[in-house]
């Protein structure tokens, strides 16, 4: 079996290749244009399959490129549109053990090395979720939003990429014309096992994720209630003193007490004692 | 092949081309009625198309139209309901190409065309959303609200005419009655991909869009609570200060420290150390 | 073919042709019961079909009826269980052209009537969103909440009487027992089309009713954050005027400048600056 | 055939009968456990049946209980694992008229009977909700809440009641064995119908329910709104008096007009004008 | 019949049965890595099933580990990748039972018991739910928010285990190859429906909890409305009084009153009653 790697889908070697192989001009034409859908496709001289690698950048952005691998009955062509270093070190292991593999089994080994590269990223979405319900309990922040934000994006473009590639590991097991021989078959259905767990997986992290920013919205309300309860205290404590200050504090005649020397003590008891109360009133019939 | 361009639906040579090629009655009436879904319909002489053209005004509002497409064993009638530029231009684009072509290859061209011009206007309700979330989260004023529920209304619109535009490109690899050649199905069945994905672009769209109104409602809820954290900061720093100034202007006998000539400096201190205490209680118990 | 007409279902009229047609009592319960679905049986000796005729009252309530059809080879009766003037209209027009027709044609007319009679209904929805989303926006006052409210519970009435209308269309083109010939399924197909582009809209004008009950909490959220910002800034401007005229309200010794000529002008001096100082800091800092 | 009616589970007779009949153990294991789901299985001997008779409780809490049926081909055995007077009410009216059926007679008429007590409870609901929706529009207090919550809880509980029992009854009617005669078809299919009408009701009303919590939370904020709006005010009014009078109390020289005979009517008037001015500027700019 | 219990998936007694019994590589595999989905495979060789026991630890939180099951024609291996008490408990009990056994019937009461270990789990459930309900109404803190949230994920855990395990249950019924004998249907079906049952169960709870959620949000809301109030309530109190008071405070010549005997009680007189007229209003128009 020889194994052609183009690693840019510019290469003239790809035309060479589409003619010598008979590649239909839509494959060849997919190969060259990136954002496909991860997707099978079988006609009667080969395997059409699309994957799709994923690089998690330094800011925790996704970068899905396109890997296209088409499968005959004694050659594999694949066709990089896209290079990082998950990608690079998924066909570099590979390659190793490439030389007495059959196509199917060499299809079925880039397939399951690029399902193995999906885990440490979603372990790092676990990791950003837990942080983020942290941080929106204790200390929720309008930067704590946009985070939420980000993770959603990113959740949802790792769900599509999931789900078309599950939808390529079960299209796999009944592609017809003997492109994947029946012994391939456990292997794949694995590796569909893989990805119905890593897909359970990414459904659970969107409900903890929404249920996050029903928690900061929750809390936002919880801490301007409190922040409101704080004013209302200031406001019941100053209300009996500026009342009774400013009421002594009239050009008028005749204030009670105004002469008496003790006055001024039984002024501050009423101040005291009116805003106690006030504060035990509002306390007892839990309008506070 | 002959291809029979109506652009006006009130022609009258659509009736003489009906009673030529026995068209059915309803298919003739839903030429002339706009807002038919997309959809097709095989009888044993002819096969009915619609598909739905689609333009994106100035204002960013969608203006969608129908395309009727009648194709029989050697004629092609089409019926524009809608003449924007952008059906123009596919239209002019198949025209040049149309000689040679048979009836099922020109009405693919025109549906791919088609589907392609969908292309520009998904990435436009990008460029939107990406602003509406900026814009969300740094400066929540009404009219995002309005924006976000236009460009809501247009996902809805744009997502429909996917759908039932995909279920045409279905319908039409499995049609009876020979009106569709087999060497057409993969090209159907690329078309059919690209509208699964711009479908899946329109879910994901919508999916931020949605986000993108919870955000805002916490993004506004932050900032009222801001707010009633600068207002009840004002409150604590002028409670001590309202209250001491207003103690002392009482004309009541006796008031501490009136007479001394310390007693402004004292009076002061208390003030600000009281205003320190509170605002260092209110910190200390997290509730500011 | 004879057309019986039963306005009133307790009338024994109803009992005579039931004995002589051979009706199933339930079927004849059914004629008599209003709050059917819409649905259509059948079995050797007739097709049994509900349909529900819409009424809108001057309130925008809807009023939803039932009529019930059974159409034999050679006879129909149809039975209102509700006579509003739009059911009157539709069974008026059909009865003119009634003479000749088959059974099945009949049936058809009447669907087809009663489908086209929603139409107006679904347009006054939208007139009633296009004016909520306004006023959510420019004015959400709770009554737009109830106006909402009734709305959605109207939506939710007229798409299960959509989508049942739609399963008799649907099942009306695969009777068994030849009481519809072929050549009536491209129409049923078309009341098919018909039904399901109202379902659509239904659908989507639920989807924009629900945004704006979001868009109204939003905006009244706005509206109060607005109303917070001015209460903090009269609370701004007040605190130094208020804290200074106190200050110098004080019956101490020794306040700064109480004899000097200047003294009035100083103090304001220092109010003005520091209520600007105080305000441009808030700003500065986007704290409102 | 013979009716056996044990109204106890306990009741050892069971026992004599499960062995006369050769009832499965796991069948008799169910009859004597409460909260089974409605089902329905056939053996080669007779047919188990379980339905689900629901009460309504002085608090509007519904109590769902077990009735088991065991239809053979001369006997019927109904085990009652709830005892309230609803099911009494329609066992004990299905008694008279028991005599001559058969099992499969018998067990149509249970059903139909038990399926007919479901409606007043469905109407309950339609009550409830429709007093909750007004009290949430005038006067969302917090034991509206705790009603919404109840109502919910209630519902769920009885879609599934609902929905299980549609699923006994769709069953019924392709139960295998002879169990069922072909007669009792379009009986079976009519407690289908009501079934599947009762379910869309249940989904209608947890609809509005949903809706009535979100109107809830909307009403709360606009009254928050509206009393912050009152706040607000009041700040407006009194700044302008409490900055002038305080001006007009500070002790310093030269305060203006404070010698002239005009003062206070000068002051008042500019008190009053600028309150005036100020709640003009806030509404023209819509600050308010 | 031997029973092969492996305590340690890292035992190389696994290697030994695995080369005698002929156990295929991913098989072995998979009994060394925890994290599987509940799952049944079968080859010619065995049926191989994973199984997934739930501890609840002292904090709450769910512990779920994977039980591997091998069952042949004679022989039956498990593999324990979790050893909490329940399990054990299920473990232990089964073998005292099992000599006799078939593997069919041994695997089936370790599913059995196992689904019967799930039930006090969602009891707990249950409890939590109900007191979270209580505690949202009564006293919505934020560490309720914290509790609501992990029960939301230990939901989400649960449901995922009981429906892998459910598919599980229905995939013995139609296993091939003869692994399951007909007799053990109806108890695989017995676990198929008490799994529904819990599923049912977990999807209530589910809603119930989302529910608490919104009602959450709404009891907060209206927790703020209420301080609000009060601190409207207090401004409203202090309007007249502060302007009054400071009116008089003022140092105007011919204050109205000042030199009156009964300025005072006029003055106070005013100051209440117009307080009580604002109160009035306030109330009268529902702006409070």
């Amino acid at each position: 079996m020889v194994w052609h790697e183009i690693r840019d889908p510019a290469d003239p070697e790809l035309d060479r290749l589409a003619e010598r192989y008979g590649l239909h001009p839509l494959h060849v034409e997919d190969c060259r244009h990136r954002n496909q859908s991860a997707k099978v496709e079988e006609n009667e001289s080969y395997l059409f399959a699309v994957l799709k690698p994923v690089e998690r950048g330094e800011d925790g952005d996704l970068d899905v490129g396109d890997l296209d691998i088409i499968a005959g009955s004694d050659f594999v062509i694949t066709v990089e549109e896209h290079t990082g270093p998950t990608l690079r070190k998924v066909l570099d292991q590979i390659r190793g053990t490439a030389a007495g593999a059959r196509p199917d089994q060499l299809l079925y080994r880039i397939l399951d090395g690029m399902v193995d590269s999906y885990l440490p990223i979603l372990d790092r979405f676990d990791d950003a979720i837990d942080t983020l319900e942290d941080q929106v309990l204790e200390d929720p922040r309008p930067d704590v939003l946009e985070r939420i934000f980000s993770t959603k994006r990113g959740l949802i473009e790792m769900r599509r990429v999931l789900a078309n590639t599950r939808d390529v590991a079960a299209h796999l097991q009944r592609v017809t014309g003997g492109w994947v021989a029946a012994d391939m078959w456990p292997f794949l259905r694995d590796v569909y096992d893989h990805l119905s767990r890593s897909l359970d997986m990414v459904e659970m992290q969107r409900d903890l994720l929404n249920g996050s920013l029903d928690i900061y919205l929750s809390s936002v309300a919880n801490r301007t209630n409190r922040v409101m309860k704080v004013l209302t205290v200031l406001g019941t404590v100053a209300l009996p003193a500026v009342i009774v200050t400013s009421f002594y504090g009239m050009n008028l005649k005749g204030l009670p007490g105004i002469d008496s020397p003790h006055g001024l003590v039984i002024v501050c008891s009423v101040m005291v004692l009116s805003t106690i109360a006030l504060l035990f009133i509002l306390k007892k019939f839990d309008w506070l």
